[in-house]
This record gives structure tokens, C-alpha cells and sequence, in this order.
């Protein structure tokens, strides 16, 4: 099981316990992450890449797969992403670097496995 | 002087004192933060909502003020710009709120005085 | 006007003119939040202790006044919120001490008003 | 062996090795850190909570185990925990939940382990 | 009353109203911190530059301003104190340009008001 | 491959991935994060020292192993990077604990494979 695989596996498999809790907070609160997300005033590509560029800067590693996965499926391109990086490092500074690397590697397996 | 007058007379004046300073370091970042910005693969205004919601999750208000101001520039509207508010408080929670406060009453300035 | 009532009027203007922006996922959002504090398992007083350690250890001024409000409110006394105080500081450090200093002179406030 | 004689057994070796050292700050700061959450204005179980809540809005997995451990010793059941989860996720937002996922399948192995 | 006076002032009336409240883990705390910085392997000026940059890092203007009069009492330059603003730079990213800016008018401040 | 052998190799092989990325801001950023350690009015050491302790307070484990060696080809010893720990410590909190334990068995296997 490649990287991709293994975080959507581990990924789907928890949030479905999580919601098999019933805590209503908890599920709204799911349910309104998913909605921010949706074509509004902004496109979806739009969106992704400011969740993207967050997810960089709070150092979230799996927040940041999460985004470059949707950023890959709504048609972005290495430049863009790579500009996407860019600004989440001057902002973030020198520690955003760690989760650079591992964001570059994940996104080169994005590109190599293609659309799905 | 309103909080937009007040905001920009501060940080050009500190910036300048800064640049005084003649460490290279400091200098050499806030060029590169400067070029950060520059059209690109994507455009200023996608670079700006960026910025603006990395400073919201980052919860900067001087950024935030910052960014909105570019926005404002740029040419965005309100509805993008709650838009990314959204993003921001969802990606940050509930402890964003008190900049999204700030944030409001710093863009409804804007808006009163119109494009300059 | 005190400390007190600015926070409150400052925030109750706010967040209407937040209200006021029709921008779905803030509303639902700002619903959620106002959810999340009220009796379940766990009652009003635990969860608005929670509320104020977390937001100390995050370091949100505004966030602290609120819950210390709501603490008053709820009944619970000063050598309870100083044992919240103390744990907060423990896990968050000395970088916590201004905010505690701020937080401690806004509980006195509280006290000195009395319940109302 | 399990996720939570894991953390237990890395946790014990290291700490040993931390006292070692000699430091007599750090020496002090850990007495302080195990005093914290001793039984005082508020229970044992509360404060444990607090702990919990605050580990997971600064995201920090190792904290989380560690009050989980100590919350399931207390006999807080799932309904607190949850709780807590959703006020934490709440504060601290979407950049949250990969945190909680981590901390749901902790709990349930805890679950699974009983009192011990 | 000056920046300076003013930071002093109150951090001193409100330190005293926090060591009256007789919370014993608090008070450890400030006693700690307090050690952290005597003379030791490290010294004084070195430890002062680390709590400066950590401060800036973390973005705690009231830790910045402290660690400032500190470093200045310690005999800290200019040239000196704005290479540990560089170093904070750099791992900060440009989010700490703003307590940059106010760490910069204190500093001057304190330059003007030489040694006291 | 250690611990050490490990974080250099693939730091090393995503350094390298991202310079190809021909991405100017983040070029010039890795750049100047270089420069920010050379020598000047602080010396080596000195610089490492607050890179380490920004690393910390910052809690990013990558950071932290690449100034811990840094530190030791410096030819800082162990009482010195325990009290740089100890600083950390208190600035940042308990929370910083995890990362502590994994930041002295980094440094116990610098010193163990002694000078390279």
C-alpha cells in the first residue's frame, strides 16, 4: 500500500468510528467541513488552495494530504501547487520545511499514479 | 485618523526603521515576502485570499489587515471575502472568532472609503 | 465603560454585523459554537473550565474574557479558576503569563461586579 | 505489543533518561508538571479533562494518549471523552481532527484493555 | 509614561495580584521561570537571546519586550539584537513582521533611555 | 541506518526534489534560511542555540534534529543543549515534553557516533 492509499485507508476507516460515536457536535461539525469546501462565490480550486496553504502553515501534515489530494482531482497543476508552497513558507517561515518535503513527496505520487 | 490611516502610517514607518537597521537577513526577507505576492501561476488576487486566510488561522491581525487592504486593491468583493472568512474559522475554529470580529470592521472601513 | 462592558458591547456589535453578512457556513458555525458549551454529559461548568484553559494555552485574550464570563455565570469560584489558570500555565508555559496577568485583572472585574 | 504499551514503554525510558541528566530545571519542571493535576478545588477527573482538551487544541498526540490513559484510570466514560473531543474540535477547529482520529482509536483500545 | 514605564508598571501590579492568590502550582511556575535564566553552562546574555527569539517565534509581544529589557540590562547591541530578529524571522516567516515592528520601537526605545 | 543516517538521507533526497521544482521564492528561501546561521556579530553556536530553542517551542521535530546536529558539530556539549532544553521547556510548556524525549535520544546518538 503506497502513501495515497494508506492515509485514505486509515483516513475513511476513523472518520466512520468517529461519526459511530454520536456526538452531534461532532458530526455538524463534520458536516460544515465538508460544505466550506463547495463552489460558492469561489471555485473549488480556489478553495482547495487556501485550505491547502492553511494546512501548511498550522503544519498539519495529513490536513495537507487531504488538500493536495481535492487540488489534485479539481485539475491544479505543479506550478500553481508549488506557488501554493511558496507563499505557505514565506508566511510560515523556516518550520513550515519539514511538511514541505513530505507535501512534495506526496504531491510527486499524486502526479505519477494520475487521475483517478 | 481611522483604523486604516492608523494601521498604514505604523507600518511604514516601522518598516523604515527597520530597512535602517541594515541587517541583510532581515532586508533580504522582506524583499522575498514582497515578490511572494507578484503575479504568477496564479493571480494577485488568489495570492491575497491565500494570505489573508493563512494570517486569519495564523490569527495575525496586523496581517490580516494587511491582506484585506491588498484585497481590496485586487478588486474582491465581499461575498469572496467572507468566503475565505469561512475557510479560515472552520480550518482555525472558534478561536479565530475574535479576528474575524476585527476583520469585518477593518473591510466595512475599506468598503466606506471606497477605491482610492 | 470597564473592561467588562467594552468586551461585551464591542462583541455584541460584532457579531451582528457578523450575522448580518448571510454567509451560510459562518451562521451554522457560530450556531454550532453556542451548541457545543450547553449541558449533556458533562455540565455547563466543566465545559466552560475546558473553554477557558484551551483558550489560554492558544493564547486568545478575547476567547479567555468570554469563558471567564461564562464561568462567573455558571457559579464557579476563584480557587477553581485559579487551579484552571495553573494548568493552563503548566502546559503552556511562561509564554502564557501576559495573558494570565490580563485574565486574572478581567476575573477580579467579574468579582467585583458581583452576579448580575 | 499494543499503541499503548507503546507510548507507555518509549514514555518510562525516556523520562528516566530526562532525570539523568541532571537538569535541575527540567527536574523541577516535570515535579510541577505531575502536581498539576493532583486533587485540589477541582477533582482529579476534571483536571484530567482540561488536559485532555488542551493536548488536542495544541495538537499534540503524546499529551492526548497520556490524559486519555489518565482519564480512563479517573472512570471517565465514552460520553465525556467524546465531549471533550467535540469542545477541542470546536476551539481548535478542522485542523483537528486528525488528532482526533488518532485519540478515537486510542481510547478504544483503553476500551478494549479495560481497567488494569 | 513611556512604552517602557508603562509595560513595567503593569506587569509588576498584576504579578503581585497573581503571587496573592496563594495558588501554589503558580507560584512554582514563577519561581521557575525566574531560575531559568541565571547564569549557569549558558550565560546570562545567551539565554537572554534564546528567550528573545523564542518569544518572537511565538509572537508574545509582552515576552518580547521582557526578554528586550533583559537582554538590554545584560548588554546586549544592536547589531547583536538584530540578529536574533533575523534568526525569528526566518523560522517564523513573515507573520512575525508585526511584533518585528513593535520589538523594534521598544528596542529604541530602550536605547534612548540608556542604562538605567 | 539510525536515527541520524535516516533524517539526513531523506532530508538530503526532498531538499534536492524541491530545488528541481524551479520554484524562485522557495529557492531563494532555502537560500537565505542558510544564511541566517553563518557567523556575524552572533557567533555559530550562539545562532544554533536559538535555532534549537526556537525548534522546540515551535515543536517541530525535523527542526529539532537539524540543530541538535548543527549544535554538535558546533561543539556545544551536553550541559549546554540541557539547559537550551530547560529554556524551552519552561517558554513553551508541557507540551514541549514529547518532543524533549525524542530531541535527547537524537542527541544521545550524536554522541555516541561522536565527531563525523
Amino acid at each position: 500500500m503506497n502513501l495515497i492509499e494508506e492515509f485514505n485507508a486509515y483516513r475513511s476507516k476513523m472518520n466512520e468510528r468517529i461519526m459511530d460515536s454520536d456526538n452531534l457536535v461532532i458530526k455538524r461539525f463534520f458536516n460544515l467541513d465538508t460544505n466550506t469546501y463547495a463552489e460558492g462565490a469561489l471555485e473549488v480550486k480556489t478553495k482547495e488552495m487556501i485550505g491547502l496553504a492553511c494546512s501548511m502553515v498550522l503544519r498539519c501534515d495529513d490536513c495537507i494530504k487531504y488538500h493536495l489530494g481535492k487540488s489534485h482531482e479539481a485539475g491544479l497543476g505543479r506550478k500553481e501547487i508549488f506557488e501554493v508552497f511558496s507563499i505557505a513558507l514565506v508566511i510560515g517561515g523556516s518550520i513550515v520545511i519539514p511538511h514541505l518535503r513530505r507535501a512534495v513527496e506526496y504531491w510527486e505520487g499524486l502526479e505519477k499514479q494520475g487521475n483517478v
